[in-house]
């Protein structure tokens, strides 16, 4: 089977179907509904409708709650829990978003911890809303189970492949925040991605020799024997570092498990982990000005990475500010996305009765 | 000349004289003098005693002023605004501690900016007391003037080597935090330090193929054509995004400049540079159990870590946590440390009135 081309909306119809026969309730169907369209919409397929298998499949499998509706508690002045009671990650974020907001205008910076949830979701989901539409500097941390070795020196699986994602609101020409694409990145602490290297590993092609060991601990740049062994952290010691500090940002607040602790999940469905967001609003944080004097700041470092990066593309060198190629994918969205056909198939048969999926 | 053996209090006294005679307000001779010799206590020698000779050149010049004195306002329930006034940043720093402290406390979470400071001390200084004494996981992020490249793509330096600091409280086995060794890193956004390429230049020796390209913008190992280009940010375009970000959050809060607008200061001296410090308090923070719940999970992760160090050294492999050798070095501190001679005796030549001098 080849790809084919379907709409946002059609996406949205095949992820609330699959969902509604999985049983899941209705706020966390909207939830990750939004969210899977909004990963196609961006380019972002690797936590897109590939995803959606995953979630039904840990629905089937009673391994997170259908019914769970997300509990958010205010325990500080600047500090809200978002208790996702077993349920998926997405719709306990989006319920701890207003009162991290509420608090972080109040205070000038906040912190949502997210427990006890099912995470599948891209992390940038959960810090561009807050940098969008509601104009705060946002970072998210968020432990996964163990991939990633200590390094220098460790032989197996430690830490998480652990993304941290990181958003800064933007001014649009009229001065305002709202509308503008904000500076948003979401990288793993790892070399490469596990999903790369499992594709590298079915087509036979080498990874890069800084990407893991095998069950040796010996360098290697089979990805056969490295998904055998473990990944490497990126950057060597600095990576380790990261890895480390997002564990214990991620599930050390929250209770949830270390990536060690999680070793035998299975990551086909989500996994339990925990997570951390910041969130840090520049019009009471600020040494003076508030708000519009932080944006005309970010403007003037970003306007300038934006000339380099267009002298560099008049030159054919190619460089560019993290997220452009999403915001540049998202434009064309309207027109809709092409996806491989079998993993279409598999999506829509999710949401059909028995009578349905015979007619395939 | 070689090297020679000097105590803690030698360090202090030698770095108090040579403040003294630059003519430095005694709050921050105090604050520079227990930076730089807790560095050297650490073996931390990149920001020790090597540091003295700027710290006074920048005084004679009159690029940092002598008589500043921190100004610590509330400009929020969790933002404390440090302003440095033109002095260096460690007594801003110091000043900004008890109410960063408070605040943190008081809301879960808090900030500190610092502004119009001259910095030249290592970053984890700023964060490890925040751990160790108050118990609070600290960040710090820090710009500095342009050494590194937007890469891939990029060919001239346009974002500092940015470091970023992490401290997380751990507790002692009689279960307080009060007295142990936080978990501390302190690391750039570059491949390389800066320091390392000047010494591999001054040597002729080869530098990595990933740490910097020449003045075209191409990959080079010649550390004296990598002088004259620029470094390049480790593990490439997620260096990048994190140079970003730490531009992001020292500069843009604080209005101060972003590395590429202090291209043309002197890093011989103290550059001029933002900070932004964040302060979480696990009790407050936390999705029950506070402090004790979440020192015992930091446990579970960090001697697992340990357990697997041990075993790892045991086996001939060497692995460690980050900052464990300074911690190692500190406890060795009492019996003094080495120091180059002709440094010592230019530190010592810079306290001593012109009569003295003449006797050396």
């Amino acid at each position: 089977m080849g790809r084919v081309r379907i709409t946002l909306s059609e996406c949205r119809t095949i992820c609330r179907k699959a969902l509604q026969k999985a049983g899941l309730n209705e706020g966390a169907i909207v939830a990750i509904t939004e969210n899977i369209t909004a990963a196609e919409r961006d380019g972002c397929r690797s936590h897109g409708l590939f995803r959606l298998p995953g979630y039904c499949l840990a629905l089937q499998r009673g391994k997170a709650s259908a019914d769970a509706v997300p509990q958010v508690t205010s325990v500080a002045p600047s500090c809200v829990l978002a208790d996702a009671r077993g349920g998926f990650s997405t719709p306990a974020t989006l319920a701890g978003h207003p009162l991290l907001v509420e608090k972080a205008r109040a205070t000038g910076v906040a912190v949502l911890l997210i427990r006890n949830a099912f995470h599948f979701a891209a992390l940038w989901q959960d810090v561009e809303p807050l940098a969008a539409k509601h104009g705060l500097v946002a970072m998210a941390f968020l432990n996964s189970k163990a991939f990633v070795a200590h390094w220098p020196g460790g032989r197996r699986p430690l830490y998480g492949t652990n993304p941290m994602a990181f958003a800064c609101p933007r001014k649009t020409a009229d001065g305002s925040s709202a509308g503008a694409e904000p500076f948003v990145f979401d990288q793993a602490c790892a070399t490469m991605a596990r999903g790369d290297i499992t594709l590298a590993a079915m087509d036979g092609r080498p990874i890069p020799a800084d990407a893991a060991i095998d069950a040796n601990g010996q360098p290697t740049i089979d990805a056969a024997l490295a998904l055998k062994g473990a990944q490497l952290p990126m950057a060597g010691h600095k990576g380790t570092s990261l890895a480390l500090m997002v564990e214990l940002l991620a599930a050390s607040f929250t209770g949830d498990a270390f990536a060690f602790e999680a070793a035998g999940e299975d990551s086909s469905t989500p996994t339990q982990h925990g997570e951390l967001i910041l969130a840090i609003d520049p019009e009471r944080c600020s040494a003076g000005g508030g708000r519009e004097a932080f944006l005309n700041r970010v403007e003037a470092l970003l306007q300038m990475v934006e000339a380099e990066t267009q002298a560099a593309e008049a030159s054919g060198r190619s460089m560019r500010l993290p997220s452009q190629r999403r915001f540049t994918t998202r434009k064309k969205a309207e027109e809709g996305f092409e996806i491989d056909e079998a993993l279409l198939r598999k999506c829509q048969a999710l949401g059909e009765s028995e009578g349905d999926t015979a007619r395939l």
